[in-house]
């Protein structure tokens, strides 16, 4: 077999594939969660009649962009790096919506929408008074997303190809990130992955773990998966399972800031201090934004933890998961580097 | 012919009739508005290409349900009125989300939708980093409201029919709303309008100079449109020339408050400070809502202004035009009559 070619330069620092999926967002209170049997901070898959059902009840909304990914691509594109997406939306007012928003912001999109079969992917979002949101996500359209739906000079054109865990769960995309992943290796490229949820990781976990051991080159994980994908109860221990097995592993803190863990480097980075945390959805999508961004710039990895911090910190401080302020403006200060961000 | 009957208790405090309009608010820039010929602060009114072309244009969006009216009766709902709307959208996604947004904050909404035809109507929205708003409509559905949508039952059980001024642009819609004028006058309610946009009053100065020497009996209008209808550049004048019209003429200034005018009383009253104007969208139509709160509620005019200011301030100190903090908790605070808001 001839050796892979060396990488030419690439057209994208970032190709993303996730989810295509348009939030809906609501203040909410525990009571309702309660009552409806939703984990407060985490995510369940529902079908269409239950997420009918749970927008009936639920409170007037704003609708915005999401999609964990998406919300990744959408930051890193603010922030300067060039960026393209795959992800799968029908051919409906949500899908206008949801490629619009990507693409007025830099993004390359061209994946097709899907003609027939279920509508675009919807999240309902329970923000309840502590700043915590509690999804029910409605797959649709993301379903359909399958090998077809990889293009191969795309993902050959990305630094770096960003994947979240997420995928796992539409039974057809697992094939099409398997597919992603051999491409990029192939183009000499590196592959990134977010383990997206601590319930993602109980329905996927042996799967996630070969991937760990396995292709992934970068793991982003918050600890509470992390701890749970080894099996154990304290993120030191968590450190010490996951080093040595991908080449960068990121366990993120919340308040505690975030561990940059290397075959031989073990690096505590503070947080970026919020003073007043309106919606924490989005954090880790906006870490792993900062810090992918940091990476494709040449910065050393305390340098993109920070990024990723200060990007995080800017989209807990108010409603929504895609960026408000200038998100460049933001990590520059953040990483005290002027000029460079 | 035979006398009106005496009006009997209302199921509703406010019937509502407007344009049912789901808002993209995205910020903006001048340069891009004026590169767009978009008149800062004013609604002009585009068609499904016009629409489409300045949505690819657009920055990143949120899509929040709308519509001047629609607005005022959400807030007066979350005030504790009983309110219905009447209003247009299509068999579409931005439909149901337009009758959700409705419909969970208690408004009694059954306009059947438009099964076919255009899709549902869409305020494009552009907010400059001065708060202001500049819009671009698309009426879409909305020019399908005909006068088989006035259910006389329900205009009859209303205390008060209030009306939108954009209602005039559809032009269908008209004949709705005089039906609907004749219908409450029968049953021996009041009709409240609202001149909505100087551009409107533009639109149509003949007519609605007609309706406020004739069927109106609650007028609002801000400044502009007061004066622009009269034709004079004065308040004092436009409040000279508008006093014996209709029964109560509302007009706002902004941060200079209010003027109530009666035929033989003129009340100027404060506004409500705002300490951080972020989006003026709504001001207007949230003004009206905490004074036809007030009205139905059995208040003093002076207390109905006080209101109409307190909910004002509270929806353009945060994006969107639908109120967010607890509206009644505002208004209760700003008329100081404790525990009667």
């Amino acid at each position: 077999m001839p050796p892979s070619p060396a990488p030419t330069d690439p057209r994208f620092d970032i190709v993303g594939i996730g989810n295509a999926i348009v939030d809906v967002v609501a203040q909410s209170d525990v009571r309702f969660l309660e009552h409806h049997d939703l984990h407060m901070g985490s995510m369940v898959l529902v079908d269409e009649p239950q997420a009918n059902d749970l927008y009936a009840q639920m409170g007037p909304a704003i609708e915005v962009s999401g999609g964990s990914c998406a919300n990744t691509v959408a930051g890193a594109s603010a922030l300067g790096s060039r960026v393209a997406f795959i992800g799968k939306v029908a051919d409906d007012e949500l899908g206008v919506i949801f490629r619009h928003d990507l693409t007025s912001l830099g993004v390359h999109f061209d994946t097709p929408a899907a003609a027939d079969g279920p509508s675009t992917a919807r999240c309902l979002i329970f923000v309840t008074p502590d700043a915590q949101r509690t999804m029910a996500t409605y797959l649709g359209a993301c379903t359909e997303l399958g090998p077809e739906d990889i293009d191969t000079d795309l993902i050959a054109a990305g630094r770096f190809v960003y994947l979240e865990g997420y995928l796992w769960d539409p039974p057809q995309a697992k094939a099409a990130l398997r597919a992603a992943i051999d491409i990029a290796h192939d183009a000499g490229r590196k592959v990134a992955m977010t383990l997206s949820d601590p319930f993602c990781v109980a329905r996927h976990r042996d799967e996630f773990r070969a991937l760990v051991d396995g292709p992934i080159d970068i793991l982003f994980a918050n600890q509470i998966e992390a701890e749970s994908l080894v099996g154990v109860t304290d993120v030191w221990d968590a450190v010490n399972a996951l080093q040595g097995t991908c080449e960068v592993v990121v366990i993120t803190r919340g308040d505690q800031g975030s561990i940059v863990v290397t075959a031989d480097q073990v690096h505590e980075v503070a947080p970026v201090h919020v003073p007043d945390v309106i919606d924490s959805t989005g954090a880790g999508d906006l870490y792993a934004a900062g810090f992918l961004h940091g990476l494709a710039s040449g910065w050393d990895l305390v340098r993109c933890a920070k990024a990723g911090s200060a990007a995080a910190a800017e989209v807990i401080g108010h409603f929504g998961a895609r960026p408000a302020r200038d998100l460049n403006e933001v990590v520059r200060t953040a990483t005290r580097q002027e000029g460079t961000a």
